[in-house]
């Protein structure tokens, strides 16, 4: 794979250029025949799509080859945090290596490393080494566009079982919706996290963790990963509620002023909608596997609470299927409201139309050179307008009548 | 999480400034640092939403972190009715702490205690003491808008095990639809209900407790379930009953004065139904739960009962199922409506136009100025209006042939 | 519940007066606090719904209970047959508790007891003692809304295991789908039948137990049952050909002489089909469930030959499918007809209208009081018409060739 | 059952008449109260229904029964193939009776008995007790529209295990689709096939039989199913390779001569595609099953056999469901292309009129009895024709731009 | 069956000849009673079809038979590969026959054999002998369009164990989607594989394994099978790129220049994502069932590689659900932008006309042949003209006000 003449599936450079104000540029790592595989699952673009590695390339990334990968630009921080229900210390680890030399201490129940940034890939060798993760979850969390999942790897002799779990986030930024990844390995007495360029905000759960006394503090590892995982499923539901503000206006718009740019706006809510019930359901399937499945990494109590989790997942997608079906009658609504405007337009123009064209037949009439009795009378002129004005009236009241006015 | 920065999932005051009038109020009740879980799942409201807490925030609330939580301003009533065949006891329960530090009489069989109004958090602070209720379920009670669903928290040692139950109730209120939760705690010889602002009426079952000889008064605390999720379900049909006959409206609407706001009603009823059924389903498959499954709180002439309650939630579904196929041929109906009397109209307007085209213009050929024998004639002009009349007649005769007219 | 103050979910009665030539009247047996459950499931109405017992009354009927019941005016037939392959006995019960009180002839292998009609509650009250039927099961008689299903109540040391049936028949009078329910005890050697004021014709069934030496004799309770579901699934097919029939005139309507009553027609086939399926569907799983399950009271040969009933019900499902299928083209072919025949109408209208209004503006410009040369000649007029000629036939010329005529 | 009433399941007289033409006439065998169960299963026709025996009229013929059903009049031809790996015989039975008390050769590995047309119920008597079939199977074998099935009926002391089989074959005849029975017996060593009216070409298996060595020579009687199924199902090929080229020429006509009859053509396409598939998918089911599931008449080499077939029915339910996808389009193609025709139509035709309309106003003006002091001048004439020639060259020009000519 | 009078099934010659430039020509091995099983599985084409073998031939191809099967006239290229971790041996093998009798290197725990090309029955029967492949999997080689798909030949005494796996790979040529068949033979220390003519480029993983140390040169056969199916599912998404392109340049023609080509191609899109999708959909239960299934020849190291295929079949089949839902909202957007810019167009042309129509009956008025005392006035032509310009700009006013302008 190394020296494999990878072909890099790309963009096609002349739309990216025609349009390349609507789509985010991605800077690219590339390395000796292989480039970095980046997500460009850009939902909020017009169509999604994934930037693969070259077919033929291997799968996997073992921790050698983590080296000889090219580093990113952006900024890489570690924070390890270490408790039990009576000590708390948080650090923010400089030298990694050094740092994982180090013996942990023994008080410590729970171990959290947090990797915020995935562009230093020294780290990641130095945590894949250390704690033995296997290619495949090295490559996953490099690989920024996994769907959500947990898998188990069981562990042999001399290394405990692993479970890696991959959740995404969204978010919305810029105006478009983003979703990120959360990659996750949980071991008995450890919780390793690594996160891309746009972290989750910890703070909360780092607060809590100072609080003595805490729920948090008093459980193991796993109940760390529930409250992570709570974390990432509570953030969907701001994200929603934007969405439902934006289909309020929409109704409004729909109504008062429908117009070719609100069917698009209604199609755009629809298809981010699908985008984040993609993200939703397999982080439920993900929930619900985790809250049944026994793990020896599991406590019954973390599971008992997943279980809230697993509620908050359900209701997520509830309501993404009733935001989409409004939306969906809004886009009914929005035709019919629509084609009624042009329909009434339409008639009003053809009934002033139909008023006029008896009266202009009757002008016509007396316009002929023929000798025409009438046009002797000095009354018929009058008499010409008294029965255009009945004409047209009576028309107008039989319209009224049958309601086209 | 008591200390935590915890952020208020707000609805965007802007646009709830704006249309102020279609929003419900929501009184919020703002403790230090966190903020009481509202639902604000008005089904009735143009788009449903859930105000959650602060990502980050921790899930579940202790029963000691309840005192700390701010009561509301509503007023809370609690009844608790002890009975059994022979004897039965209703007292309405104004100091809470005394009365459950006083042993219960030991012929009761079956104690039900009944909370109307959740905004007194010392109660039910007292009795999750009392009871030994976990933190999730207590979150659950407080947070309205959970799915209705059954969690077991089996016994431990000292504590016998509990089934915790959470159904929805539908109502219509001032015009919209409604839906509340009412929480259950069973044990083996006790009901705790919870209910928020809109609390049922229990009055029908209290009086079937008061009869001595009831089926109810015989049975245990199980059936006293069944009897309260009867009763939820039960009045599911009233509700349905209101769209049978707006859709009855509807449809004469529809057929004889269809409008743009007749289409609207069609797709609120659609949207309502929808509602209902979401809270219908997770009913039926919780009482689905309830009938199969073997537990020690329940007995197992509650289960068979049970399975008519079952029964009764199938039913509930296919008929909103009904309503909706109904809802929808009535949109389609609508459209074919609409379109069809546009159509009769221009069809109708444009026949005229058409009659009246070529006299028109026969009119003009009489108008010019060129020497023209026919204008010589004195029976020019009477001819010319016969010729009209065959022309205008033959074209009146050939279009009502064809079927235009 | 004897004494609650039971509400009455009713037909809102402003709409039941207005539309009341559309609605079934319902005669109402009002008993004290209690009153009947009767099936307004009228499919064939504008929209089905339930009258339920008011939210908060007993669910069940207890047999003591049944007495108070007030009776209906129609009226109660019972018939009772017992039958061996050697003898049989068919006779009309008129004192139905002496006929219980007498000890049933001890060649009889099967006894057979059918009730036509509910409205007299003894005749209930009598059956239900002497059989020990359960409270749930005499409910759900009465009420006769009920879905297919089958319900087992497992036989006590003094009372054996009683499988309890409910089925669904469709007919079609007055011009309206009905759907009536059939109640049925099948114990290991007798069969209870119930039905309502719409009973089935049981004469071909009792002709064959009258047969000597038919398959029918030879069985036991269970091939009775089976016979009586074979008749009932046998009788949806005439019911479903009528559907073929209405389909069938409905394709020619269409084409033909498509109005707003044929989509309204087709939008009516469609519901009632989806009724009858709804119907249907709980007959195949019920009969799928006997003809699978294991029950003290099903014999081998029944179970075989209910495989057969299965494949009809099937069948039934089927052509339902495929006759909803054709409704929904039907529907599509009417709107792509009807806006056909109006497109054609309005193009050729606006041809008409295209082809005299340069001639109208020529007679308009020869009609002008400015000095035009042409009108100083003679030939002008002619020449006019000539151009007016040549001008609308190389009109009609062109429209012609481009199809649009 | 046999001196019953039974009422016969009619086609409505009147509407057979009006449509006599379309409907396939089907002679009917009346037998004293009971009469002929014969499909009108007719894919072809406008809308599919089943006719059934009168209800309450007993399921299953008994083989007894049988003598007393009439004959029909088409011919019968029952041939008979024993062979074994050394030999084989292949004879047409004149006299069934003698034939079947014959012994059967001792070298004869499988026989096979094919009967085509069901028209002489004594041969199917003969047959039914020589095997000892089962009178439901005997109903199936005459009633020819079931659904593709199989039925173990197992066997007793006297007698050995069979497996019965439906299969439904498909054709095109006279312009329709029509869909047969093929009804079959497995025992051991024995293969049983019915036919109907239009019997499948067993030629090339017998062929195959006939050459020494061949596979099927060499196996026993299962493999000879699955040769007779794998027939069957390839037969669906060449039929839906019909639907293949009716789509193309649909597509041609659909973009370039767009008519009712095409989008009727499509519908008729979908329909036909729908009974195809309604014909395979129990076809699919029941070969599934027979590769899956032991069997003792079920060699292990025919299983593995029956697997090839079974992935010919998942290409054909492939290939259906692409059709129907192509169909499906091509109607949304179809209403876009119509529409846009008769747009583009309308807009020509409007221009048109848009255009003179101010000409026509313009030569009024001047055909005023006013003092008009263009009038005067004799260029007005001439300037007049310059104004309008600009004007409509405006106009066009104008029109020509915005893209709508 | 070499005997047999087999029917072919043949494209219709009158269509095939009309739009012999649409049809990809396929040269045809006739075979004495027997033709070749060629593929037409073009799904660029306009509709889809198989060509199958003439029903009532024999399943399967016997290793004997293949020798007398036609050659075609393609290339046929076989590559042999030999590798342990030390040591690796690629050679093009040029006599069969020769290199299948010489023993296999001692040293080699992995032989892979790669045949290039269907053409030659010669190399496939020496292979078939050699290896005892299975007639039906033989017929699957040859016919080279079968679903994906897993079988398992289980190994009797004298032979192993083998897996036949049937992949789907798809490709654009010539602006078509193609869709070839990969058939693999597995064992515990084989792998053959065979291509038909467009065969997957192998030289990246011939360079993984002559890298000493790469996992693949590490591993045994499973693994090189787990590599070629990763590179089979890898290579799908630079096709979907392709489509992703093709729709947001649709997305620009849409909303700019729509026309009933953009429809069309929009159509076209969906209809290749289908066949897209049921090539990959049977690809991903495959490679599910490798993954989760224990096989003899299955290593689990392979396995859990496998997890790593199967999640790109879970997001390739996501991808293409996001790009069909994409083209259906842009199938929507088409129709509505289509109907507005008419209804712009119709409306504007309307008002035009609505605007000179009451001046047009003005100017009839003043030309009437009455006594008009406004025509005496000098003044009356300016005045006129006033009124012809308040008329008009008070109408212009108007619809702009509502907005219809």
């Amino acid at each position: 794979m190394v020296g494999g003449s990878a072909r890099v599936v790309r963009l096609a450079a002349a739309r990216s250029q025609r349009r390349a104000g609507r789509i985010r540029a991605h800077t690219e790592r590339v390395i000796g025949g292989w480039r970095a595989l980046a997500a460009v699952d850009s939902p909020g673009s017009d169509v999604p799509h994934l930037r693969m590695p070259a077919p033929g390339t291997a799968g996997g990334i073992e921790t050698s080859e983590l080296g000889k990968l090219a580093d990113g630009s952006g900024p890489v921080t570690v924070t390890c945090i270490d408790y039990c229900p009576d000590q708390v210390e948080i650090q923010e680890v400089g030298d990694l290596p050094e740092f994982l030399a180090r013996h942990r201490p023994s008080w410590s129940h729970v171990r959290w490393i947090n990797v915020d940034g995935l562009d230093r890939m020294d780290i990641i060798q130095a945590l894949a080494e250390k704690y033995g993760l296997h290619p495949l979850a090295i490559e996953d969390i490099v690989r920024t566009h996994e769907r959500a999942k947990a898998e188990d790897f069981p562990g042999h002799e001399d290394q405990p079982g692993r479970l890696f779990i991959v959740a995404r986030t969204i978010d919305r930024r810029d105006g478009r919706l983003h979703s990120d990844q959360l990659s996750m390995f949980l071991g008995r007495t450890t919780l390793l996290t690594f996160q891309g360029a746009h972290p989750q905000d910890f703070a909360p759960i780092r607060q809590r963790i100072s609080t003595p006394g805490s729920r948090l503090r008093e459980n193991d590892a796993s109940f760390l990963l529930y409250v992570v995982l709570d974390g990432i499923v509570d953030r969907y539901f701001p994200v929603l509620e934007r969405y439902s503000e934006w289909l309020g206006e929409l109704e409004e718009d729909v109504l008062e002023r429908p117009s070719q740019a609100t069917l698009e706006q209604i199609h755009r809510v629809k298809r981010e909608l699908l985008t984040i019930r993609r993200a939703a359901w397999p982080l439920r399937e993900l929930i619900g596997h985790l809250q049944r499945e026994r793990h020896e990494t599991l406590s019954s109590t973390a599971q008992t609470y997943l279980r809230d989790v697993h509620d908050h997942c359900v209701q997520i997608i509830d309501l993404i299927e009733s935001y989409r079906e409004i939306a969906s009658s809004q886009a009914e609504t929005y035709v019919s409201v629509v084609s009624n405007k042009t329909n009434d337009v339409m008639k009003l123009l053809t009934i002033i139309g139909t008023i006029f064209i008896p009266l202009t037949f009757l002008a016509g009439v007396y316009g002929m050179n023929m000798p025409i009795p009438e046009n002797a009378s000095p009354l018929a002129y009058p008499f010409f307008w008294l029965v255009c004005g009945v004409v047209a009236t009576s028309m107008v009241v039989w319209f009224r009548r049958h309601g086209w006015l």
